[in-house]
């Protein structure tokens, strides 16, 4: 039977806006080190697929209403890569996944950077690839605005193939150690990438072996078409943002029809919605624990929130309608949080609310029978190969997942009781 | 009574050009995570301040003469920032120091990445800055050639500016993580640098804590002048190249003059020489160790040395004198070599040994008596606060400082016999 992924997103130490007010949230977690160690090992016992690390590279925000920015606990966090490494030390199994963006980086620094946590780590490492969107992190790199999405995607595709290209430049069996002879590799097998295109000239060699999986795997996360393209030809996993089955299974299928036209045969790339789960023993028990956290949002945080998609809203009645020429134009990003808007008729701090759940993803609260039959709805019915775990907080989030999720899942054999094999590759059945 | 600083150099498993090929060295260990998490848990277990890993960004020489580079052991390595971050969850007291270059980043990532590993390692992290040297490296990113030397040392007095600017961002206090009223931090205790100069314009702030330290320590290694102001004015640390000990002194004076007209009254920084140390119970031991390594050079790895130095002197008779024309004109980088293949004569294949035996660097054949009277003389008559030790293979070269060099340095009071602090910063003294 077809097994479900399941990955952890461990981001702020949790998915709701207001976690850290939390009773149960100890104060700085969020940069302590040991902290996520010892989340990342209970992932493990869990037998997930993979740990995950969104990142931006900016303090965003910085111009919003007053004061809001110091009610948002998105200010101080760890870099993920850095942080994977030292995860990688103290796990043996799990996978590895943190983003670094094309936009803000050279190919050379994060091929070489991801292909070391693939040695590392004996074979888990994942690339999440985005084109950032925010002004914010373009005035920490010497410019005054982000760039236009179609020159951060031209420039994306192109990082992308001069990473796989540098990936290639040993074969596996390269390095010939012949004490004897005095030759340390074979240069037959040695492949120097000489790339030359619009964005980038790189030369190579890289100066690190193929890796433990050939060459860490590659995940995205865009919905736009251009992403979807780089997606389809290039992606082993695609994060995904969809609000309700209907438009999962339409970006799925489109997807994974624009990967057959890459000509790949496979299942690739693997589906994996985001999803903030609230469960308990019975359906007030989640819903208890939603609504504890839902009281602590700080009005400022949630205006925060929308900030990003909708502007500043601090001068409007929160208990109002969201401003109409929101609905107007073209929109880039948020726009699934803004149809709920729409067709639910949400006053702005409902929208907030709502965002706040699950930092503008998908939530579900309920019983474990409850949110497996969700979710297995999804995976059997063509939405999703696996999900995106976003807990509301952490570490009660992955506790939570151990008591209710993974026993529903396991009783129904939709996921794993053991890893398969060694390598984060393996483990997903992508051969 | 004062001690000795000491730290481990432990790229490539061997500061000696055949370490590779010793019938002791395994094959692959050089890309082996665990074999360095070994060595770095015998350092620790030794109380050394820190351990070090130098770096380039390429496969340096890929046009030297045929066949040379695929005899070099200098292809295939593990990024050093991603190595430590992974050494930082195996140890717990070690400092951990990595090379980044300022020519080939941007201010805003490395600031964040040695911020999150000094979080991580809990205050022990430091960088050691590097402007790159090669045409190789610009090769790897958009250029046709290294940048002048006047343009790197611009550019990265500038980029340690906005670095140390950077890790200013957030007072120690700043986080008050106030669940009551909705504060995650303060805002009059966060700091927006908006550094705008000739080659940075970065806003900030730093989207991470201020960290254990501080900040990181900040380690040096240029020798030039303009090397030695960043470093007079910055530096925690500075490596040093001296071969002679009048050399060192002159060296040490100088640096220490100049900090102290950047108004540092402390001992800052702390100088520590690099030397490789061949070793055993008797001299003649410690000879055949030597002699053992060097019979063990390849002329192709040893021209390959060279190249760096001198061009290509493949069609020369290796038992002849090098090329004239070498020791005319501005030497910019191996000028001690020169000076030491000019003072004594030397031939090619004998200048190639002398290099190959510390990859450039000192190195000394002695009994622990012996090396350490010759250390000791250094340490105290103002040559060095200490020494950065490059073995010329591992484990093997750490084994013989905790059974030979460790012990006799301990017994004259020399060294440590624990850790005094929490934070790199500490155990060496820097307040």
């Amino acid at each position: 039977m077809k097994k479900m992924r399941l990955g952890l997103s461990m981001r702020y130490h949790g998915y709701h806006v207001a976690a850290w007010r939390h009773p149960d949230y100890v104060p700085g977690c969020n940069v302590d080190f040991r902290s996520y160690r010892d989340i990342a090992r209970a992932a493990e016992a869990e037998k997930l697929d993979m740990i995950f690390f969104a990142d931006g590279v900016a303090v965003r925000g910085t111009d919003q209403p007053e004061g809001a920015l110091s009610h948002d606990m998105r200010n101080a966090e760890l870099e993920p890569l850095t942080l994977l490494a030292a995860l990688a030390g103290s796990t043996d199994h799990i996978g590895l996944v943190a983003t670094a963006s094309t936009t803000y980086n050279e190919p050379f620094h994060i091929a070489r950077k991801y292909a070391s946590l693939d040695h590392i780590s004996g074979g888990r490492a994942g690339w999440n690839v985005v084109t950032s969107w925010s002004d914010q992190e373009a005035l920490n790199f010497n410019r005054t605005e982000n760039l236009p999405r179609e020159a951060r995607y031209g420039r994306a595709a192109e990082f992308v193939e001069v990473v796989k290209g540098l990936w290639n430049s040993w074969d596996a069996d390269a390095f010939t150690h012949d004490k004897a002879s005095g030759q340390f590799y074979d240069p037959d097998k040695l492949h120097v990438l000489d790339h030359r295109g619009p964005h980038f000239q790189v030369r190579g060699p890289l100066n690190s072996c193929r890796t433990p999986q050939g060459r860490p795997l590659i995940v995205q996360a865009g919905a736009s078409n251009q992403g979807r393209d780089i997606a389809a030809e290039h992606a082993d996993v695609v994060y995904s943002v969809s609000q309700t089955v209907e438009e999962a299974r339409a970006f799925y299928a489109d997807l994974k029809a624009r990967a057959a036209e890459f000509g790949r045969l496979d299942n690739a790339p693997l589906i994996m919605p985001g999803i903030t789960i609230y469960t308990g023993a019975t359906q007030a028990e989640a819903q208890a624990r939603f609504d504890e956290l839902q009281a602590l949002i700080d009005p400022l945080a949630g205006l925060n929130i929308l900030y990003t998609f909708c502007g500043d809203l601090s001068g409007h009645d929160l208990d109002g309608p969201l401003p109409e020429h929101l609905f107007e134009g073209r929109i880039t990003i948020g726009s699934g949080l803004l149809a709920k808007a729409k067709a639910e008729n949400l006053t702005i701090r409902q929208l907030y609310e709502s965002a706040a759940a699950g930092f503008t993803g998908r939530y579900i609260i309920g019983t474990a029978e409850t949110v497996v039959d969700d979710l297995q709805h999804w995976f059997e019915t063509g939405a999703a190969d696996g999900f995106n775990i976003c807990p509301p907080i952490l570490p009660q989030g992955m506790a939570d997942m151990s008591r209710f999720i993974l026993p529903e899942l396991r009783r129904r054999g939709l996921f794993r009781t053991d890893y398969e094999g060694a390598t984060l590759r393996q483990n997903l059945g992508l051969g």
